[in-house]
């Protein structure tokens, strides 16, 4: 027998100690401003065990399949995720075009988007309630303009542990706002992302002035939307190594912030 | 009983489980171009399993105990660690005056910075007959000044799976060299590090025209030295946390650089 068939043995062997995974996708709906949001919180319902709970905002494209696959992937046995709707229920682009439609106003008016952040924030912490979301360890996750509106969340001062940005926009309106900062920050951007990295001198800048912890991660050869699988376009590409990184780079800065360690 | 006096019996009945450490320290001499060069290999002797070799630059105050501690420390039961001889064995500072006065040389001509360079990574490469190094797994790490170094052996194309920079300095005599780095590139410096960040956009540049895969990590709050255990000078300070997180991350890249793994 070949030590690849009996590693498959092995494997097959171990399969029934571990718990089968049971993602649950369930509805979680707010209205905010006359608009009414759809979300979607996902976790693993065969474990019990209360666990860190993230607000993810997803690429612009908003909430929809592949993002909801993404968070599965995410969330695993380790996190409860609100897939968080910002647009609201009417708002759902299936282009580039109005998915650009869809961040204008948000980026328009920062402060309606911190607004919309920490409802979203509010909602996680409802959970709660009826999932097995640990209140006391909350982050938020972002990715392209999802890390954009993670970063304004903590620039609202919200009481979250943590925020992550994935090759998300470093911009703000208000640089002063950083000093409210209470979450651990962890940027990260394709180095050859150059929509972003424009602004990664601004937005050092702008940490150095912030009383809050963070630091800024730039990955070699990556373009914007690395973490983004399927993508392959010059300017906006899939990079299964960069993505590798930044997701253990993500639970490593999670687990240091719930822990209160470095 | 408390549970700190249970905990410490619980770790004394533990103990005997886990092999002694055994750290050896080594002297390992060489003569380049009329020089003499005294290093210093260091191993836990208590583990006879092959395992990683890493040149190791200590900062400009070269080879002394505290570069002997913090190499020991490293190199726990993971690496062997040839902790490096840039100097030659005339050259021993003691004061930051004669520590610059040292390096002074060597970053006037940076071609002799990289053959010495590449003469101790065939050092460490030929300890392979007398200590556990696999000489199919090295690498090279430097602090400060030590930084440089190992920057550029990577720039020099020498044949190793990685380099990491500790607060190192980023500039370059000649970015062309970068389309030769063959190891994987990590550099990590303190944000309000003002004598190496201002190098930062053009090692950056010069990385983005390297085939070379690398990663560059910005700690926020941290000044120079961050790893130097009882630096407290404003300017070069020890940062426990910057410490504790550039050590992680240089382990998760020398593992990945040695398994073929991201």
């Amino acid at each position: 027998m070949g030590m690849s068939r009996l590693s498959g043995l092995l494997l097959l062997a171990a399969l029934p100690l571990a718990a089968p995974a049971a993602m649950v996708q369930r509805p979680v709906s707010w209205t905010q401003g006359g608009t009414t949001f759809h979300s979607v919180l996902v976790y693993d319902d065969a474990v019990s065990t209360p666990r860190p709970g993230l607000v993810m905002v997803p690429n612009w494209y908003g909430v929809n399949d592949a993002a909801i696959k993404k968070a599965e992937m995410i969330a695993g046995k380790d996190y409860v995720i609100l897939l968080t709707d910002v647009y609201g229920e009417k708002v759902r682009p299936t282009s580039a075009a109005e998915a650009q439609a869809a961040t204008k106003p948000l980026y328009a008016d920062r402060a309606l988007l911190r607004s919309r952040m920490q409802v979203a924030l509010q909602q996680l912490r409802a959970q709660a309630r009826s999932a097995p979301v640990d209140p006391a360890r909350l982050a938020a996750i972002g990715f392209c303009f999802g890390g954009s509106a993670v970063l304004d969340l903590a620039r609202s001062g919200a009481d979250l542990a943590a925020v992550v940005s994935f090759h998300g926009g470093l911009s703000t309106d208000d640089p002063a706002l950083a000093k409210h900062i209470k979450a651990r920050v962890l940027a990260m951007n394709g180095a050859d992302d150059k929509g972003t990295m424009g602004d990664a001198d601004k937005f050092m800048d702008e940490m150095r002035g912030s009383p809050a912890d963070w630091q800024f991660v730039v990955l070699g050869h990556a373009v914007h939307c690395f973490t983004e699988v399927g993508e392959n376009s010059p300017g906006c590409r899939y990079d299964a190594r960069a993505a590798a990184r930044s997701y253990r780079l993500m639970h490593d800065w999670l687990h240091g912030a719930f822990a209160g360690t470095p």
